[in-house]
């Protein structure tokens, strides 16, 4: 049974609806066998969002949006995205069938372009979206009108844009509940905003249906170079837009203020804060976990972690609670900085003589 | 619990060993949207092996193998691999803390060599490896005598070597079993017919434990171009190795006899059938299936589905049957082939121009 069919009555969903599946959800647990030992910790967990079908969390909200285009009969499924969004848009518009046109942020890596091209979905890249404030509020605006015409909404994986599809992704902390062992702390990697929020709401709505053990912690970490709601948590702030995104860490570089306001309270609410993390810490921790953790993440993936350590060093965790880091997009996706070290051999005497020096 | 934790007991496991985990294994079982109804069949699933940690069924493979490399401390891990079975050793040796070395099959596809060097393994590729039989044949003889040296054995995903981590594939057929909802028919893509084996003994084990519903059909599925045992299942002779495998399909070109002689004899006993299908005719259903069911398969892994069509040419499939096809790789593995088109746009006005166009 699909996540979102198993945690149907959890989700507001119309009765007869029917809910599209490639087989989103239900992702690994995993105990840190490296670094949560190394960090001091007990008990940290990999929630593996990587090994959703098209390798991101956003099959969740992908799975939802179509359902909903599908039941509608939208003519067509319009989307922003800076490769995720609309890498699982594609796929689940192939099923719905639905045409899928994309207006990609400028600069989304090649490995997310492949995917959706592969799906068949129609990209338009857009000169400065996603990176300069005010052009990227004009083209949101220009797209709804676009939408509007066809009408149907934006596809923007953000609560303010579609609170319906959103809820797909709350099925993250349904699961995490589900195990008998909900965590004290969730680390959330942080761009608009939309998935810290669905973990926080998840957790508030299966507190409200089952009697929860105690309240998680829902934490945002952000790379520092966008900085629209991290801070603002830490001080109790309202979130607010940054003039020129600088992270290099793609799907994180977002300036605009999407579901920032909401995420301030309601992460304020769950007793969690907001971090902040250096790109080049982000990328070294993106190759601890796939040398020392097995688990190959795209470097926005890896962002959970930088913030775990930061809240470790900042003495804001009890080392023996429960903490997952949410790891949310897959390494195939952006594997710009990879160049493998291959060693071509044309005789087999020289592999033995190699081996034997190691 | 891990898939290989939870049919322990159909596997043949020393009751003190430690399993690793990734996460493998527990992929979903989707029902197709279009194709099926396409070709006329009223119940046909996809098993997506494509959603395993590292991409492919090996995982399940190589969650055994370092499990048993760790309990045995081995100080090595020795392979040889067309990537998929690289990726999957050197995911899981980061977990079992042991040295990954992998002999790599001439030509293994730049987003293999990626994931395999993101997990830190050792890489050597060998000339003519995997396309020669005979340099291929003394290759592995000479690995085999390193691997000695090391009191180890070498890692390939193949009964005849290491038979005791290939029980890890098994699994596969438990959990088709397990939903309670046996097929008639599976069809399987084969180089080496290791994962056919698999499956067909994961069938047979699992109807000895259980009360089986009826027998499952193991149809093993071959490029034209490396027909070891396609053809001799179907006339009944014994597997044969190719001079020169002229398949372009990576994962597939092995031209030696691994697993062949059991494939033939076991595919056989389960009234399954073996089929060819051509390198042109895989490439089209590997596009068809990202394209209307939303599924990014490797090329290797769309073959299942190739086989399938020829089976119901041919007349050998009861359209009432429900029939699984394995996809066996994810297409972020191989994407030599796609060239993602993308329409650059500066000036948010052309992107409505080209919308309303259309």
């Amino acid at each position: 049974m699909s996540t979102l069919q198993k945690y149907r009555t959890l989700l507001e969903i119309p009765d007869e609806m029917q809910l599209l599946t490639l087989g989103e959800g239900h992702t690994p647990l995993v105990r840190s066998r490296s670094i949560g030992p190394d960090l001091g910790l007990k008990n940290l967990f990999f929630k593996l969002e990587t090994l959703n079908p098209t390798g991101s969390y956003k099959d969740r909200f992908a799975a939802l949006a179509l359902s909903g285009l599908l039941a509608d009969r939208a003519p067509i499924c319009l989307a922003t995205s800076s490769g995720n969004t609309g890498a699982a848009l594609a796929a689940y518009s192939t099923i719905a069938n639905i045409p899928c046109h994309i207006a990609l942020i400028d600069g989304t890596p090649m490995g997310k372009l492949t995917q959706m091209y592969a799906h068949g979905a129609h990209l338009w890249m857009l000169k400065d979206f996603g990176k300069d404030v005010k052009k990227t509020d004009e083209i949101f605006e220009g797209l709804k009108g676009i939408a509007r015409e066809y009408n149907t909404g934006i596809q923007v994986s953000a609560f303010s844009t579609q609170p319906f599809a959103m809820q797909g992704v709350q099925t993250i902390s349904y699961e995490l509940c589900d195990r008998g062992n909900q965590p004290q702390d969730v680390f959330v990697p942080a761009g608009g905003g939309g998935l810290t929020l669905a973990i926080a709401r998840g957790f508030q709505k299966w507190s409200l249906a089952h009697k929860a053990l105690h309240t998680t912690r829902v934490h945002c970490v952000q790379p520092e170079g966008n900085d629209t709601m991290a801070s603002a948590i830490r001080n109790g702030k309202r979130a607010a837009p940054v003039d020129k995104s600088t992270t290099t860490i793609s799907g994180l570089q977002v300036p605009s203020i999407l579901d920032g306001n909401d995420v301030v309270r309601e992460v304020t609410e769950t007793g969690g804060n907001g971090y902040l993390v250096t790109d080049q810490r982000i990328m070294e921790w993106q190759e601890s976990l796939a040398r020392k953790e097995g688990i190959y993440a795209e470097p926005a993936g890896a962002v959970s972690v930088a913030g775990l350590e930061r809240a470790l060093q900042q003495g804001e965790i009890n080392v023996n609670d429960n903490v997952v880091c949410i790891i949310t997009g897959h390494g195939f996706k952006n594997t710009s900085a990879a160049k493998p070290e291959v060693v071509h051999i044309n005789e087999f005497k020289e592999l033995k003589k190699l081996l034997n020096k190691l």
